[in-house]
C-alpha cells in the first residue's frame, strides 16, 4: 500500500471511501499484484541510497495515447480528421473525389470496430489532409474539435473519455519526480492543444506523428506551415526513434496496449534502458464498460509474456474507467 | 538589483567580493541597462499578478551553444569531428581522400579565424562522418573527445571554456522555474553528452542538427542506429523549425551570438511570442579576454536594432569571462 511505503509526496485526488487507505494515491486501481509493482517500482527508483535509485532527469516515462490514456474506439484521430474534411469540402470540392479520402468519408463512424483500420494508411490521410496550412490555423481547428464534437457512443466530448486510473497513475508519478511524456502514433499537434489541460502534460512532453514544418512568410509575417511531407510516423519500430529524437535515452516506464502491436517496440526499448525499468501493457477485456478486443496474432500479449511485462486488465486491475 | 527585486530563490553561485550585492544572481554581469532588464524581465513574467505573468509551463528559453554559451573559435563540432577521423582513417584509408574530409583534414586548428567556415557545410560533413554506426558508438567516441582533448588555444578541455556569466543566468532563469533549452547548429548526439553535466540542462532540453535514426539489430539486439541522412540542419529558418518540433511553441527567451546570422530566426521567432519576451544577441568584441569577430554583412546587429533585442558585449556587459 502506498500509505505504508511512506511514498505519497502529494495526494492527486481526495481520498475516496473505498479505497482501502485514505493515503491511496491510486484508489481506482484494484488492490493486487500489478499495484503493488507499480508502488514497489516507484519505491525503489526514487529512494536514494538504493541500489536502484534513479535521478529525476532520468525519470522518463512514455504513455501510449489512443487506447491507454483514453479511448480509441473510434480513433480520435480518424473523427477530427473527418470533422475537418466535413468543413472544408465545400471550399474544395476536389477533396471528396480523392481516393483516400473518399474511404475516409465512407467511415461509419457508429461502427465501433475500428480495431481493423490500418493506423499507417489512416495517419497518412489524416497528416495529409492537414498539409499546406499555417499551424495555427490548424491548432485552431483542433481547438473547435474538441470543443464542439462528442464521442458517437458516450455522447461526451472526447477530452473527457479519458481513463481515471491513469490520470491518477500520471498524477503519482509526476509527484515522484517522474517526467511524463505522451508517445502516441497521433499527430503531435493534435494532442498538443489538449495534453496539458487534459494530462497535465505539457506540449514540449508530447512526441507523436509529424509533417515536416517550415518557418515562413505567411499572410505578410514569418510563421510555421505544415508541409504536406510525412516526418515520422510515431507507431511501432518509429516510437523508439521519436523518443531518441525528443529524449535521447529510453524511458524507465513505459505504458501501451492492446490493438495493433504499435506499443511493443517501445516497451521493448523501455526494456532495454539500463536503469531498473517497468512496463505496463493494458489489455481491452471490458465489453461492458468499455470495449473489448485484442489482436489477431496477439503478438503484444506473447511479447509481454517473454519479457515479463505487467498486463493491466482494464476489467480485473480498474474500478472506475472514466472520472466521474 | 535582484536582492532589491526579490528575486532570489536560490543563489546560484557563492557571493562574490565584487557583487554590489552578496545576494547578486548574476554577479559577473556588470550593473548597468542590460542586467537591469534581464532582472525586469524575470520580474515580470514571473510575478502572480502581473500582467505579463507565464506560467512555468510556458516558462522556455532557448541559448544557441557555440559562440553563446562556450568558445566557438575553433568549432568544438569540428574539432570531434577531426579527432574522430583521425581515429578512423587508419581503418577506412579511403576516408581521407574523400573530398569533403580532405577539406576538414586541412583545416589548421591553431589558426583560429574559423569564422568564414560555412557552418552549413561543416555541419553536413561532419553529420556524415558519424553516419552508419550505431548511436553508442558514437556516443563514446563523444565521451572519448571530451575526456581527453583540449582547446588548442587555452589548452583546457573544451567543457571548461563557457562563459560564466551564462552559467549564472542559466541558473538564474532555472532557479526562476525557467526550462532552459540548447538550440544549436551542433549535432544534437553531440551537446547531449555533455549539456546535463556543464550547464544542467537535461539531454530531453537540447535541439540540434540531427541525422535520421533507427531502431534496428545491430549486433544481435535491437538499438538505435545513425542513418547516413541529415534529419534536420538547426540553423538559421531551420532553428524555429527545430523548437517547433521538440516543444511546440515559441520561447519567451532567446539568446544567440553575432557570426553567421544564425540566430536571427530563433529570436524573431521568440520575438512573435504572445508572452512579453526577451532577447539577447551576444556581440563578440573582447579580443582581449577572448576573440573579437563580426559579420561580413551585419544582419544580426541590424535587425537586434530594428527588432529592439538587447545586445551583450562581451568586453563591456561582462566581468569575467571563463569560470575561475
Amino acid at each position: 500500500m502506498a500509505g505504508g511505503l511512506g511514498l505519497s509526496l502529494s495526494l492527486p485526488k481526495p481520498a475516496r471511501s473505498d479505497s482501502q487507505l485514505s493515503t491511496d494515491p491510486l484508489p481506482s486501481w484494484r488492490s493486487g499484484e500489478l499495484k503493488e509493482a507499480i508502488f514497489n517500482f516507484v519505491q525503489r527508483v526514487c529512494t536514494l541510497g538504493s541500489p536502484h535509485y534513479i535521478p529525476p532527469v532520468d525519470r522518463i516515462a512514455t504513455f501510449d495515447n489512443d487506447g491507454t490514456l483514453w479511448c480509441e474506439q473510434p480513433l480520435v484521430q480518424a473523427m477530427f480528421t473527418l470533422a475537418y474534411l466535413r468543413t472544408q469540402i465545400d471550399d474544395h470540392p476536389d477533396f471528396a473525389s480523392k481516393p483516400m479520402v473518399a474511404d475516409l468519408l465512407e467511415l461509419d463512424p457508429t461502427d465501433l470496430s475500428y480495431r481493423q483500420t490500418a493506423t499507417d494508411s489512416l495517419l497518412r490521410v489524416a497528416l495529409w489532409v492537414t498539409g499546406n496550412m499555417a499551424q495555427a490555423e490548424f491548432r485552431e481547428a483542433v481547438n473547435r474539435f474538441f470543443a464542439t464534437e462528442v464521442h458517437p457512443h458516450y455522447r461526451l466530448a472526447y477530452s473527457r473519455l479519458v481513463y481515471q486510473p491513469q490520470l491518477e497513475l500520471l498524477n503519482y508519478l509526476q509527484a515522484h519526480g517522474f517526467e511524463t511524456w505522451l508517445c502516441s502514433a497521433g499527430d503531435v499537434d493534435l494532442m498538443r492543444q489538449i495534453s496539458w489541460t487534459v494530462y497535465g502534460i505539457p506540449a514540449q512532453q508530447v512526441i507523436g506523428s509529424s509533417l515536416e514544418k517550415e518557418y515562413r512568410q505567411v499572410d505578410s509575417r514569418l510563421q510555421i506551415w505544415r508541409r504536406p511531407v510525412i516526418d515520422l510516423i510515431n507507431d511501432r519500430d518509429g516510437k523508439p526513434v521519436g523518443i531518441e529524437r525528443a529524449i535521447g535515452k529510453p524511458p524507465v516506464l513505459a505504458c501501451g496496449n492492446v490493438r495493433s502491436g504499435g506499443d511493443i517496440a517501445m516497451l521493448t526499448y523501455c526494456h532495454s534502458s539500463p536503469y531498473n525499468s517497468l512496463q505496463l501493457l493494458l489489455n481491452h477485456d471490458d465489453a461492458d464498460r468499455e470495449f473489448a478486443y485484442g489482436e489477431a496474432d496477439n503478438a503484444s500479449l506473447m511479447v509481454a509474456q517473454q519479457q515479463g511485462w505487467h498486463v493491466i486488465s482494464m476489467q480485473k486491475d480498474w474500478l472506475e474507467i472514466f472520472p466521474k
